[in-house]
């Protein structure tokens, strides 16, 4: 991606955005929100992450204390997710009625709910954009450029506050999508939360052969196909085992909905209905380029 | 791949190989084993084929009658799974005793049990090579290099016929791997076939969604991990369908493997056993590699 995806704006007067976190997430919209004229405010729980947030200049001013964000007219929560709904408790202590709290985590129906209770002027957001190093230092411009940036507003939320997350996430460049919590959760089990288990699922099913030759053969003849199916199964066992917990409910009704679908493959070969099974597959090569 | 990793050689006096079948993998064949120096006489079943063979000069001598392979050393059989016991029956009818038949089909089993009844010197071969693309017009040089080649001897196989298919695939440049039919057919259930159904059920899945919201958004949101874990589910459902007809009892034992794992991981979810959810994604993250 081109850095020059996101241009070097004149300053928006009067509007200053806070940053709680300044991982890869904050760190990448502090980059690219300065782009775009904002004055940018950090805190990070670490002096270190200020001290570098500061000497890299991607931040007018950054500290500890959430105090520093009194005056920001929008602030994003870029904690991890365990953090995120007692980060806005303490938040509601500083800012004035009229700021807008958004997030950016990757479930939102409990955090919505918990968040919109404790600050009425919540909005959960959803960026989903990401790379394989995580923190401040892999932080670069555009990583949200035209990718999709879910907003889920709840019926309490407030339309300016919705707009104005809105318009920021536009200016990012990315594929802004609005809708509930619930639609959110469920589509990103779908597609992001259920590959994981199934994938990793593959791999255990692999190490449950107990034959050692057939094992050791099996790696050896291993090519592109069971490269890509296991891919997101062999990823970050931490943040795969956070998905489940913060979007268990949606998870386990698309693992219940795929168990039901692999049952049907395995009475199709148990009894041979070999039609069926070539429609089964014909289906999902009819259905695949739709996510593509 | 470089075309010089197959050498052009001098030939090898009196050693005629046969093909029977000129699609993408007959056709390879001829291309390399014309450049090792061998005499290579191709059947096919249709006229076209033939005259499109002899036109590209890839073989030496082609037609439509097996008697053309009469006083071939090696025959290769490159058809259709279906037809590879049939094939082995009418061959032996035109070969002389000495003649190796190997095949190339991509489950071994029931066509080893089956073809070493029909001609002793039998010996069943699967070079794990490919491209999206089949038929003659597809071949090209080098298909087999630096790819795996099993080649699966029973019992009764005489020893040097095994030797002189090793040699050949040796001489492709394949990685070869000598085993049985029965664990070459449960180590490519495990990384080639199941891969095909897990994949493909997890478009089911998707589709089962009956919420149009929920679903239209999976579609715009669906990204890198869900296009890698679905690929090979939304391949070719003859070629899919065929594979589970062929390795029935491997597939069935490898789904029923994979469905227990997939059973654990709800269970873990259900129970919310975090700390065991993230032991299971530890190990298939330290399994992968092997893999690869």
């Amino acid at each position: 991606m081109s850095s020059s995806a996101i241009q070097d704006r004149t300053p928006q007067a009067d509007c200053t955005i806070g940053l709680v976190g300044l991982g890869l997430i904050g760190g990448c919209l502090a980059l690219d929100l300065k782009r775009l004229g904002y004055t940018v405010y950090g805190v990070a729980r670490r002096r270190a992450t200020v001290t570098a947030a500061l000497e890299q200049g991607i931040v007018a001013q950054a500290g500890c204390d959430l105090a520093l964000l009194s005056q920001a007219a929008v602030v994003f929560v870029c904690t991890p997710m365990a953090v995120i709904v007692p980060t806005v408790g303490q938040l509601a202590e500083h800012v004035s009625e009229s700021t807008i709290v958004t997030d950016v985590g990757s479930v939102k129906g409990e955090i919505v709910a918990a968040a919109t209770t404790l600050w009425p002027n919540f909005v959960g957001g959803h960026p989903m954009a990401g790379k394989a190093e995580s923190g401040l230092a892999a932080a670069e411009v555009g990583l949200f450029y035209q990718r999709p940036y879910v907003v889920t507003p709840v019926e309490a939320t407030r339309s300016t506050a919705v707009e104005q997350v809105v318009e920021i996430a536009t200016q990012l460049g990315s594929y802004v999508h609005t809708t509930t919590p619930d639609i959110h959760d469920r589509a990103v089990a779908a597609i992001s939360h259920l590959p994981v288990m199934v994938s990793a699922s593959l791999l255990h099913a692999c190490l449950s052969e107990t034959d050692t030759q057939v094992r050791t053969l099996a790696q050896q003849l291993a090519s592109s196909g069971f490269c890509d199916t296991s891919r997101v199964g062999g990823g970050n066992p931490e943040l795969g085992t956070m998905m489940a917990q913060y979007n268990r409910p949606a998870l386990l009704q698309a693992l219940k909905h795929y168990r039901g679908q692999l049952d049907s493959v395995i009475e199709q070969i148990e009894a041979e209905r070999w039609n069926d099974l070539e429609e089964k597959l014909a289906i999902a090569q009819q259905e695949r380029p739709k996510y593509l």
